[in-house]
């Protein structure tokens, strides 16, 4: 029973937020210094990058959410704060300037960074802006929002309610996705906020886990960033008997907490780099899941596929040609693809070789903004969905000569 | 003790080769047909692509030179006789008809194709062209290498003079990267001929070898081609004694298969879809070879490096990035790398972070057409060399809106 409702990260309770321009970036009508704060301290989880280069303020908020509590989420936009000598003493000192303007503990914040890599991060802007951003907090999600974006196109927001034991809970989130105005990476960092009673370790578990189906399963570039974060708080303000195991209660959060990343994947991937149009490539019938996830993600990464999206060619080829170097066991010779979009279905394949199919309602269909690339395998009973986007010009344009 | 002579496949004695236009590609002025042939009978090896979808020739060529045999090989561009019902049958009707007008054994015949997937491929030009292809053999390697290209802009050629007990030998090979008028997949075809005398054994020993090296070290787009062949027929007419064992002689003919397979990597890459740049990515200090692999690998595989690339952007953070998240077991605080050309070399990373550098003499460096990105690890000895091209606008045009 979930319900969508309006805002993100202070759709639940006791959750305020704000976004202001501090001076990180240039351009002054950018935001670049975003803060979410709960008047509770709550439970707090987060995944990282599994990438061995790590932003230094990734491992300064490993720290300090070690304890499975957290009160505020910090994050500045326009430099990555990754590969510098300094990071982790700019990450704690932002922590702590942060905690004395909200007489909280240093210990209890999450500290984020997004932008160029390798460029020492100058304290001084952060230490202006925070007074600001702290006395301006509010119903700002969207202001946290646009302080984390970069290149980003479409703000990515979404909240949703739900009820557990007779209470109504709320969760919602914020992500930014590909895009810096000097980019380094598609860096991906999504703050969630609940006012769910769940324990620290029942939250850092139902993330872990919905993680595996949805952040893990976008690409769109196949580049993973030093600086990928996802962290959930949890501030328990619903007043619902608190989750300490599994159970009913859990799995209704789980779900809450699926429609949220699900919506901000979809949303992330969409708005890939030069993105036009979303991919969402399906898979069933796969040996097991970890084929399906493989053959799914392999489809979505592949260059060629998503450079023929782009130009709406229903070239299904590379389709089976991303599949069959995917890695996965499949028997190539039963695999279906089928192409769909709001102007309907072309299937394009079936037993591994081509059929008839007419290329114009295959274009029709492919000039769509939103593509599902259906895959059929006839090895089981695995499923699987990846996200991704198509390859452009303008892909090319803002990786490679945006200095030019 | 090796010399560059001139030619491509038919610098070693009693080899022959040709191309024709016979009809499979619409353009009239593009030969679509290939034939390379030896007087004698060959020791005859191969590799093939590692992707579960496989073009049918390959596996007709797969079983004729199951004896370690072959005489010729014809390869036809326009149509990668892959996904298709008929596509064996096909296959092999190709290779008697060129047998019969050869008046040789069908089962010495190598054949290939390259182009679109999943069209049935007609028999007819072929059945056609070949009479013309077999009366106009000659020391034509260049035309052979036309045959095989399809929007490859440069022709890619080589030959090598080597001397084994006294012997004269000669090697050489033409080569196909990515590109097609209706691209699928940067198919990658060689093709390498020899006068040198060695055991088919030795010769399949000494490829499969090379390849690790070479072939395997290239990535134009990360996409795996079904149709990935790389053949060599050594005839054995320089008359040195047979190399059958390891040894000097060996070694000798290693040296030679990996100077032509070494240049036909860099043209390849350097020709990729769309390509302005060579990348070759050079590491050493790393664990052990396989991690300098992976990491060098890794690099050349960035869209994000790709693309910063093609803007003559000295952007190290992206190269840090993907040694992150290679795989490979790095000491990511040891990392230095620096970029080199015919311009100089420029230092941009030390110990894992960056220094100071002057970005005029960055973008100096990386203008030019063959960039090296050196990198140094601090964990060991292994070294390797990954070829790989920059990401353009071009790559977006000819893989996606060829058709619109």
């Amino acid at each position: 029973m979930l319900k969508q409702i309006k805002g993100g990260v202070c759709a639940a309770k006791g959750f305020t937020a704000n976004g202001v321009h501090c001076g990180i970036r240039k351009n002054k009508t950018k935001r670049d210094l975003a803060l979410i704060y709960s008047e509770k301290i709550a439970s707090a989880a987060a995944t990282y990058t599994t990438n061995l280069v790590k932003g230094a303020p990734l491992t300064v908020t490993k720290n300090n959410i070690a304890d499975g509590k957290a009160q505020a989420v910090i994050c500045n936009s326009g430099n990555a704060n990754t590969c510098n000598a300094n990071g982790i003493e700019i990450a704690e000192k932002t922590c702590e300037l942060l905690a004395n303007a909200l007489k909280i503990d240093k210990k209890d914040v999450v500290v984020a960074s997004t932008g160029v890599i390798g460029q020492p991060l100058d304290i001084t802007p952060i230490q202006k802006g925070i007074p600001e951003l702290v006395a301006g907090l509010g119903d700002y999600s969207h202001l946290a929002c646009e302080g984390i974006m970069t290149t980003d196109v479409k703000p990515k927001e979404i909240a949703f309610e739900f009820f557990i034991g007779g209470k109504t809970c709320r969760i919602g989130g914020i992500a930014k996705g590909s895009g810096m105005i000097h980019p380094n990476m598609a860096t991906m960092l999504v703050f969630v906020t609940t006012d769910c009673a769940i324990s620290s370790a029942m939250l850092q578990k139902a993330l872990s886990a919905d993680i595996q189906d949805s952040f893990n399963m976008i690409s769109v570039d196949g580049d993973t960033s030093t600086n990928d974060m996802v962290s959930v708080l949890a501030n328990g303000m619903a007043e619902n008997a608190e989750i300490t195991t599994e159970g009913a209660d859990y799995d209704a959060f789980c779900e809450a907490l699926n429609a949220v990343t699900t919506y901000l994947c979809r949303g992330i991937a969409g708005d890939g780099e030069g993105a036009t149009k979303l991919l969402e490539c399906k898979v069933c019938g796969a040996k097991d899941t970890a084929a399906a996830k493989t053959v799914a993600k392999s489809v979505v990464c592949s260059s060629l596929l998503k450079a023929a999206m782009f130009g709406a060619d229903a070239n299904w080829g590379r389709v089976l040609c991303a599949i069959g170097y995917s890695g996965a066991d499949v028997d190539v010779n039963k695999v279906g693809v089928a192409f769909r979009s709001n102007k309907g279905v072309i299937v394009v394949c079936e037993n591994g070789a081509g059929i008839d199919f007419s290329e114009e309602k295959a274009k029709e269909v492919l000039m769509e903004s939103e593509i599902e690339i259906l895959i059929t395998l006839g090895d089981g009973d695995g499923k699987a969905t990846a996200w991704g986007c198509d390859l452009t010009y303008e892909y090319v344009k803002i990786n490679g000569d945006y200095r030019t």
